[in-house]
């Protein structure tokens, strides 16, 4: 089967121009790739003219609503009829795509999506999940980073099942290594949901992952945890804490080359140095937020991403549909068993 | 008065010398302050061989007691007395000392001292406050850091009044900026207690700083906020996330510049810069978090402090005992007026 992947042309805070210069990247890099492009035609059509490969691929879903980056989740599902969003995320729902891409706002995309493909089977909640960079040569999966702002105990369990699965479609990994984010690495750290979660995890047979317990936030980067499971508060202030550090040590650097003659000559000649720091801090790299736990592949492009970073979110995408993540969720859900908790659940019904 | 500061001669990774030597350079700076050295006499004795400037401005306490880094909470506050964070505390309580400081255990050190000096009156709980690095010229406070995983919207309140005291005791601010942090800066973004404690400082009157509403975690070290307020576990996994992502740049950095001998030239050319970077983030240059709401000044410096960051801790606890904390921050709660919650907590009555 040929993958179809719908692109929100209008996302982005850069426009057409740079969705679809991604898509063709990504079209270029897999040629079996193919495009539902959902936005205004005529926008669309001169953009085209760039991408010939990528227009051969392709078809436009002509649609002249948008929504905007400051509408409330609330307000986007109420207005999602006709825009591009929503027609992306309704091409989905009818199988007319198998993936939607979108850089539009977050919390619309996430409603939109929430309410037209609906929360897959065995799944209380969706999370968002976010790939950021670490010591090692592959990325850190991060989930949920703000789509619940309070989660329970089960919502844990079944955002590590997610994020394991994700990990090993994204790597290939057999067992990823999965850890709670917590204060404290002791059993006694944290609150009472993130204990029980951690005790279900630890007691449960068949697990697709090797759950390692409790991490704290200072070891999200160390490359030694492949999924770090979180409520969406903490996820998303764990998040931007890394993002805005790791910002003010570049702005630092910056500043402090540029603080004498001598630094400013020693920085041309670190120039490669500095460009490979840059190279493995941008966020291009790393760009693609997945909605797990929906009936269908919902990718999230950050605003600000170029064209390399679209085609990642492309990629993502397209990954995730061939490894069907939706199914796999499914299976393992099926298979595994969290002994601790299985025999209360029944002696309470 | 003089001031007295009581040092845990026995707390920090690097034992009694880093500790003494550090009160040594304090008292170096300001002539005026005095110590009592509570720990092992014998070694304390031996390590003043070093600074007979220290020697002739302390008393000695002896303690041949410890609390270990791995001891409970609750386990430290029966094991206390004796000890050399308990004795430290009691003198404070007894007013043979005016504050305390010490490199041990933080949660023993905040349980017992919690215990013995007893919350300030109109404060339901303290918290812990830190110092970190921004691009200005100043640090930013951030409170709570650990001492309470779930807060509420008067918790929070209470915490924005005890950081901004702090802020414009630290700094000589007028109107510190105060910022809660969340997931969002728009008004509905986060959880209730949220939103309520952003409430009652927007309607607050008398307010002893300039409150700006909600902050996302990226903008931590912005130096665009002054004092940002949290519960204890979205605090220590903001401030865990900035270490981490701090170290994760620095150690990109070290092996991109290791990476080629071109860059390695270019690295010694720029050490000037790469100084400067370091001294900029070096957490001794921001050591000394503070407990704040206790009935006495209790300051932990970091267990890997030096000398240089056992001085600023000593010297963060002279400088609110000179301008009794605690009496402005009693001054500052009846000044203060939530407008939009007295009348209620009436009516409740």
């Amino acid at each position: 089967m040929k993958q179809r992947i719908a692109i929100d042309a209008m996302g982005g805070d850069h426009g057409v121009a740079v969705m679809l210069a991604g898509a063709a990247l990504a079209r270029h890099r897999h040629e079996s790739f193919e495009f539902l492009l959902v936005g205004d035609e005529v926008q669309i059509e001169k953009a085209l003219d760039n991408h010939p490969g990528l227009r051969s691929a392709s078809q436009i879903l002509h649609s002249d609503k948008q929504i905007s980056g400051d509408v409330r989740p609330s307000q986007a599902v109420r207005q999602s009829r006709g825009t591009s969003i929503g027609m992306a995320i309704d091409a989905v729902k009818a199988g007319e795509a198998s993936a939607a891409v979108s850089g539009g706002n977050t919390g619309a995309l996430m409603a939109i999506a929430k309410l037209a493909l609906r929360t897959m089977p065995g799944i209380d909640r969706p999370a968002l999940a976010a790939l950021l960079p670490t010591l090692r040569d592959h990325d850190v999966i991060m989930l949920d980073l703000g789509a619940n702002t309070e989660c329970d105990a089960r919502n844990l369990v079944q955002f590590a099942v997610m994020g394991a699965a994700y990990s090993r479609i994204l790597y290939d990994f057999d067992a990823p290594k999965v850890r709670l984010l917590n204060i404290g690495t002791e059993d006694m750290k944290g609150t009472e949901d993130l204990r029980d979660a951690a005790q279900q995890l630890k007691e449960a047979a068949g697990l697709p992952m090797a759950f390692e317990g409790f991490t704290e936030a200072d070891k999200i980067s160390s490359g030694d945890i492949d999924v770090i499971v979180t409520d969406g508060f903490s996820g998303n202030i764990a998040l931007k804490a890394v993002e805005g550090a790791a910002r003010f040590v570049t702005d630092l650097l910056k500043r402090s080359f540029a603080s004498s003659l001598r630094s400013k000559f020693g920085f041309l000649i670190s120039r490669p140095a500095t460009e490979l720091l840059r190279h493995h801090l941008d966020p291009n790299n790393h760009n693609g937020a997945v909605f797990l736990g929906l009936n269908g592949v919902v990718v999230k492009s950050h605003g600000s991403a170029d064209a390399k970073g679209v085609a990642n979110a492309v990629e993502v995408a397209a990954r995730l549909v061939k490894h069907d993540v939706t199914q796999r969720i499914v299976d393992d859900l099926g298979n595994f068993d969290t002994g601790a908790d299985a025999p209360a659940q029944k002696r309470a019904v």
